[in-house]
């Protein structure tokens, strides 16, 4: 298994670019040194490198107090990637990076080498290599949020198929009769609000509770099909959503529970990240 | 990749046991030699292990006579495998070697070393090594007969995951709300009998034919699923039904283009297999 912190000791920034804020580590390999965030831009191009640039301005500067040469920045947003070219083919939440040659624009802004990923790619290979699945050598991860994402982290490599479009959990279909996705499915349960329907289920709504137990049966059968596909060793829950797991985990293992292949499934485990909100940017640090 | 036939030349013996039927081949590495077929065997397990001799046994003399040395023989049948103790845990059509120790068992009858594996593995491997995927480095099979099986070919070589069950399509759920799996689903419409569906869909019956298109909605929903966790270069079906595979197969790709991923699932191919009925006998063989 590549083991990152196991190789040279090297000093990366990673950036993790949600839908509302943009959190940056700087991190050793192993531990973040120092970590700062800011609102995203949603406005253009321009205000986006900008912001970019006054992001990473503090952890340099840090860095340069503590005499650390940092080597490059790794990028972890949602979408969809052209990893030949280095352009953004999809951003879901910022629209106005769709078709941009992001990493020649973001070197030309800080002049330092620059790669980027999928967010929920870069929340796996932390968690994978770093985090909950340190110890285990087939890794899936999960990343509920505003979305609902997926990685795979088989030996600690990332998966990524032969069109760079593997591990798209939130696409998989669940209902086949109105097409509807998993990802879709969550939005409408949860009015596009999770964390407030979070909060009513907490308060007892017992419309809010049932929305989440009705997400669990979704995400569980979603999961089912998954291992049936895939057999990971464990299964990895991160994005904001994770804390409200007790909401519906009991809900995912018994679906697992119920439709296990003999001796596959019925081994699976289903956790939590370990990384915390700092798990996208240490996973987008790994990168490069 | 691992091809098979590049190696040295050595001569095997392959058998898919299917659940009405068991055919084997004597194999070159490339080349089907001879083939012969018995009808399976539903009593017990010592009727199976002399059935299984009986069916060799011709093999076994026309390579006497070519004087060629059979290296060993490979097994390709349905159900979940231990492969590490070489035990049958469940073998859905042949109940009687559920538990079986049935490696240990031909090889006293036989006096050849034995493997087996998963019949859709089977498959899978051959195409994909030989067949319609030998092309491609990412190849998904899915067989269509009795039920569903399927199996992923990664550089050559059948990822099995972590509890050895990856790769099984018919287990993905397809209805959530009942939990019904696409297997259930297909022997459901198919009314556990589809080449008599297939024969009242060729005549113009419109139940059947819809049977068929229902289905091919289903099958075409799981394999988008399955492309945007695995996203694969080229799915090949195979199985007693890929002759009727132009009942379903334009609604299998309507699903596919319809939910695609950006630049994944829209890529990928669909394509019957090239082997023919052999491909599970032939894959059996490349086992040893």
């Amino acid at each position: 298994m590549t083991k990152f912190y196991n190789m040279e000791k090297k000093y990366t920034i990673g950036i993790d670019i949600g839908g509302t804020k943009m959190l940056a580590v700087l991190f050793d390999g192993q531990t973040v040194l120092a970590d700062y965030s800011l609102s995203t831009p949603k406005d253009n191009l321009n205000k986006f490198l900008t912001m970019i640039k006054a992001l990473v301005e503090p952890l340099l500067n840090k860095a340069k107090e503590d005499k650390i040469k940092v080597s490059g920045i790794g990028l972890g947003l949602a979408g969809f990637f052209n990893y030949e070219t280095g352009k953004i083919i999809k951003s879901p939440n910022l629209p106005f990076l769709d078709g941009q040659d992001i990493l020649e624009k973001i070197k030309k802004v800080i002049s330092l080498p620059v790669a980027f990923d999928n967010d929920a790619n870069c929340f796996t290979r932390a968690e994978a290599v770093l985090g909950a699945g340190r110890k285990f050598k087939n890794v899936f991860g999960v990343t509920i949020g505003t979305g609902i994402g997926g990685g795979w982290c088989v030996n600690g490599e990332i998966y990524n198929g032969s069109h760079t479009s593997a591990g798209e959990i939130g696409w998989m279909i669940v209902d086949y009769d109105h097409s509807i996705r998993l990802e879709e499915a969550y939005q409408r349960l949860m009015q596009n609000n999770p964390i407030q329907v979070a909060e009513e289920a907490y308060r007892g709504d017992v419309l809010a509770e049932k929305a989440y137990q009705e997400f669990g049966k979704y995400l569980g059968a979603s999961l089912v099909s998954m291992i049936n596909l895939i057999d990971p060793e464990i299964i990895v829950l991160g994005g904001g959503v994770v804390k409200s797991t007790d909401l519906f985990l009991s809900d995912i293992k018994k679906e697992i529970k119920k439709y296990a292949l003999v001796g596959g499934a019925t081994n699976v485990k289903v956790v939590k990240g370990k990384l915390g909100d700092l798990a996208g940017a240490i996973g987008a640090a790994m990168l490069v």
